[in-house]
């Protein structure tokens, strides 16, 4: 049974076998929703592949509300599917750097004892039971604390599941709420809003990051990746908090209606953090102001790490572009940063995969431009968000026919697969690794 | 008197001496349109100091109706701002050019003669004779045709005037009109609408280009740059002719209003010519359908050739994009085209001015929909016209208020002044290119 699978594995292309198993999941989870069984209101073919796809994805763009239409089955169909597409990824991601011989930090002692090549299937189940084990602890830790605000509320079968499910989708990175207004009417209460944040940026930080968090313990010891990583992450964070709060201070139909400054200065935190691939929110999103709408687009363009639940074009790659243009105009030879040089070829594989993605954008926009009606600031954002795997939307995913939904599910299932099927490509033009001095940037 | 202009102009480094000098001219030219002469009808400081930063960046965008608020001679002022600004832009190009070392074609044959380095003022004079005169000869033979619809439509005086600033203005790529709907009301007259296109299509291909046409009369001869410059505007206009013909034809404010086929044919010719600068419409902007308002987006951000009286990231500069995108993934090493390479700086260049260009953009759009109300597509597509200096309008920017005029304004300067600025630093920090083997790509 496993070496038809094996020898069908080794033969594959790595990125076509990514693309080929998202396909069958988002088939197969179609099929699923569509039994009886699933549905608590008719839904109908498409609606049920854009949910699946959605899912698989790590999305969490909708047509038709996740909690009302399906049933308890249909919404665990859902969270499987999603915790399925957001550790297959990150699994494979992380499978591939080994594979590469490129450091990953922790799992990678682990897997280095054996011969490279000859057990790699072997290794993909022993990364698959780790990266597992670490989303299982994240998620059982997430569920209990978000009982603590859902039990009391709902009661312990549907506070215990909602919890389950959210903590699932917030790891995952997927933005699937079971409520119809994702997080708003939670949007007042830390013990909902923090654990999630927590889980979706410690799923969106990449593997190759805790990895090294874990085994090493200090910061001078940490590769440049994971210092890009932690340093982008907490700038980002820092900067769209302070300028999201200013934003929407005064905004009587976000922040401007809480009372107290701290719950503003909460829902603004979470605010920032969400549109780097999270996806929930805790303010509607249609009302926020057009210049945090632009901040919002920017954020979802870039998402979260590589080897992670996330998806953009990466914290790494956005700083690389502006590491190397700075160098440019200080007319360094040479980037650097933090000790370490970076590399010509980290910097053309950076520029490969931007100029592929504002392509895609700009491409996917176009075509939804041509074939729909809609307010276009709205169509943009939606095809950021599709692309950066997000989910957050300004309602006008929920107006597409048929065909604009068909769309919208190609731009994130690429937005998925795409940026580490280039990373594929552009890991493997590039001389073995292994005793290189120069630092490395990951891609996917 | 010459002798401290020419140590004035050996002191400054080259970028900062263009900057300045177009700050002075857009000051000189606020003070002459602020002159009770030059006013038909009261005009405010604000509103003279944008249209002459409009002029002297030869974008276009107007906050005043050029034709009904200034006289003959304030009119008079604007197209001397237009031919200062387009052709002083063109001959600092072809001079940094030359000085570095770098071929451009027929002028370098003349001005290689002196020694360089030596006669950099009298190289200057030379330069810009030359440049005056390739612009004297089509702006006097764009006159004379546009008067053959002109004259007998206003009269002698009028006519002639007429004729004489709109060839001025589509020459040097500035899209300015005296008449209060840009060409919409010639926009089924090819005797119009024909030499105002092959105005700002000469103007905008680079000086480059058309010294290396005029000197080497074959294409096997040409550079690089040249055929890539020529096949790029080729591909450019013919892809866009057809997407804008299919998407406007049945559009009953736009093409589907016009009769025959053959007005259809040429007006969307022109309306996918005039986006990479010119900014001349023949068809209502804001009446465009949606697809069509993306695309011509786009191509304003492309813009036209270095060199030249054209803004925009460049056609060069898109095309390497593309080059270097599509060789990572064919797994090259190296890029080439029209059997050259290019080199790997040549990327790095371009990756830093698309950057640049990209953040440029964003942070404008942010800035602006954080001070301003309006639609935030209208506000997108005017700041995108600003950053190539193109000025078409879908009249958000008639709309704005002083902060937002002069932001506007802030775009329009940075968007003409940057790129070559840029240019400038990159070309410089490379080696000495005399007898390279390889192909160079201009930015500026
Ligand atoms: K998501
Ligand atoms: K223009």
């Amino acid at each position: 049974m496993a070496r038809p699978l094996q020898r069908l594995v080794g033969r594959l292309p790595p990125p076509s076998l990514l693309a080929l198993l998202y396909l069958v999941l988002v088939l197969l989870g179609t099929g699923l929703l569509m039994l009886p069984a699933a549905q608590a209101v008719p839904v109908r073919l498409n609606e049920a592949f854009f949910t699946s796809a959605s899912a698989v994805t790590v999305t969490g763009l909708i047509v038709v509300d996740p909690g009302t239409s399906f049933t308890i089955f249909g919404q665990a169909v859902i969270a499987v599917l999603i915790q399925l597409g957001g550790l297959g990824l990150m699994t494979f991601a992380a499978l591939l750097l080994v594979t590469l011989g490129i450091s990953i930090g922790m799992p990678q002692r682990i897997i280095m004892g054996e011969e490279l090549g000859t057990g790699g299937f072997r290794n993909l189940l022993r990364l698959a039971r780790l990266i597992l084990m670490v989303a299982v602890v994240a998620e059982v830790a997430g569920t209990a604390l978000l009982m603590l605000v859902f039990v009391p509320e709902m009661g312990w079968a549907t506070g215990t599941w909602s919890a389950l499910f959210h903590a699932v989708s917030a790891f995952n990175n997927a933005g699937f709420s079971l409520f119809d207004d994702s997080l708003v009417r939670h949007g007042s209460e830390p013990l909902v809003l923090l654990p999630i944040a927590a889980l979706f940026i410690i799923g969106g930080i990449g593997f190759v990051v805790l990895g090294e968090i874990w085994q090493k313990r200090a910061w001078s010891k940490l590769s440049l990746h994971s210092k890009l990583m932690l340093t982008g992450t907490g700038a980002l964070l820092l900067v769209s908090w302070a300028l999201i709060g200013a934003l929407e201070w005064g905004n009587p139909a976000t922040l401007g209606a809480m009372e107290g400054s701290g719950d503003r200065l909460l829902a603004a935190f979470f605010q920032s953090a969400t549109p780097r691939t999270a996806g929930f929110n805790a303010l509607d999103t249609a009302a926020l102001t057009d210049a945090s709408t632009v901040l919002v687009m920017g954020l979802m363009f870039v998402g979260g790490g590589p080897t992670s639940t996330a998806g953009g074009i990466k914290v790494t790659t956005a700083l690389v572009l502006i590491l190397a243009t700075r160098a440019f105009f200080l007319r360094h030879d040479t980037l650097s940063a933090f000790g370490r040089s970076i590399g010509l070829d980290e910097v053309m594989k950076v520029m490969a995969l931007a100029t592929i993605s504002v392509g895609m954008v700009f491409l996917a926009w176009f075509v939804l431009a041509a074939g729909h009606e809609g307010e276009m600031f709205d169509l943009l954002f939606e095809v950021v968000s599709a692309f950066g795997t997000v989910g957050l939307s300004r309602g006008a995913t929920a107006d597409l026919d048929i065909i604009g939904q068909v769309i919208v599910a190609c731009i994130m299932f690429l937005g998925r697969v795409g940026p580490l099927t280039l990373g594929f490509f552009l890991a493997t033009r590039s001389s073995p690794r292994i005793g290189y001095p120069r630092g490395q940037i990951y891609l996917g």
